[in-house]
């Protein structure tokens, strides 16, 4: 599945032959995936004076779903919850981060995403691929409870660095209060708890002119 | 639970009024081990040339144990072990990373972790932090066939790093490739598969000169 002119990150210090291949393919994904680290995202962080990383961020949203489990509106596989946000943003290690504010970067999305997934997914035996895929695919559908948690930290994430970072990115030229909320309301499709926490945020945020009204 | 002098993340920009309190104190240990992304490894990334924190390292972990649950030489409950991954450095955050090759560090450690374990968890309400505390000393103690690969993952993580680094931390002064191997040894608690995998990477890495013989 992988590009035939591709060119791994392993690749650059092969490791030795005499590995079992099915094992090599695993661990050379383990090492692709270390890129991961790389690819910066708009928040930034509350503990230090830089941006965040999708490393780092989706490590957050692991542990968000195992203390947030019990706002979820349905019942959710907690295990399942964290297999999803570890996986959601792999392929922005070949398409990038899409700042959600950004919408013409937004329309290409998709299809940028879908091509990453194939190039990624495609390092691994194929067993092994379906099965990351498949989540991947969960995630970005949100049909099921999971997935729709999963999201809801996806969203209330950033929200929480961008309290503590007086505004962040909500501070963006053209974005408003109510742009911020529009971009919120999915945490209602996994929780209405934290849904609710979020608006009182956004609302405490616009009042001291964190955001635009 | 919580030392009543500490000054938590949160406090540096206090979340509003009007927020449940149950809600608040998950909200607070969630921006507190923000964090993490900033205690730094020995270990150097293979996608750029800088350390590794914790938060990235954590990731990986979760990740790995994913994508290698098939190497476990006993059945684990995959969504478990991440859990157990997710979890096992936050005590860094308050205790700091001990370097695996600093023994005299190494001594303190466990007292300075349990001090920290009581700090941080002490924020969340008891019962979310009884949790934690829960998959923390499950970790720890390798008691569990969860916690067994999940340890091993700790310790086969670095060695692809330090692989890709032609050596890395393996070239720390006083170390010798006998003594990676002894800090390795636990990854064949986990994995028979992936220990022999360790151990022909090191192999390899000395017959290199990237650890001394
Ligand atoms: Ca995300």
């Amino acid at each position: 599945m992988a590009f035939s002119d591709a060119e791994f990150l392993a690749d650059r210090n092969p490791l030795p032959s005499g590995l079992d291949s099915r094992l090599r393919d695993h661990l050379t994904f383990l090492i692709e995936v270390d890129q991961l680290k790389t690819i910066l995202r708009a928040s930034p962080l509350a503990a230090a004076n830089r941006r965040e990383n999708d490393a780092e961020h989706s490590w957050h949203l692991a542990l968000m779903v195992m203390t947030l489990a019990e706002y979820a509106d349905e019942p959710i596989d907690v295990g399942h919850t964290i297999k999803l946000v570890v996986v959601h943003d792999l392929v922005e290690i070949y398409a990038g981060d899409t700042p959600i504010y950004d919408t013409e970067l937004g329309e290409s999305q998709q299809e940028r995403e879908e091509a990453a997934a194939d190039q990624l997914f495609g390092i691994l035996p194929e067993d092994t691929a379906m099965k990351m895929r498949a989540l991947w695919d969960e995630f970005e559908a949100r049909e099921t409870a999971e997935a729709r948690f999963a999201k809801a930290m996806d969203r209330l994430q950033p929200l929480l660095l961008n309290w503590m970072a007086e505004g962040g990115t909500w501070r963006t030229p053209g974005v408003t209060a109510n742009d911020v909320r529009a971009r919120k309301a999915v945490i209602g499709d996994g929780s209405t708890a934290l849904f609710e926490a979020a608006m009182h945020l956004i609302d405490e945020g616009e009042r001291r002119g964190w955001a635009r009204s």
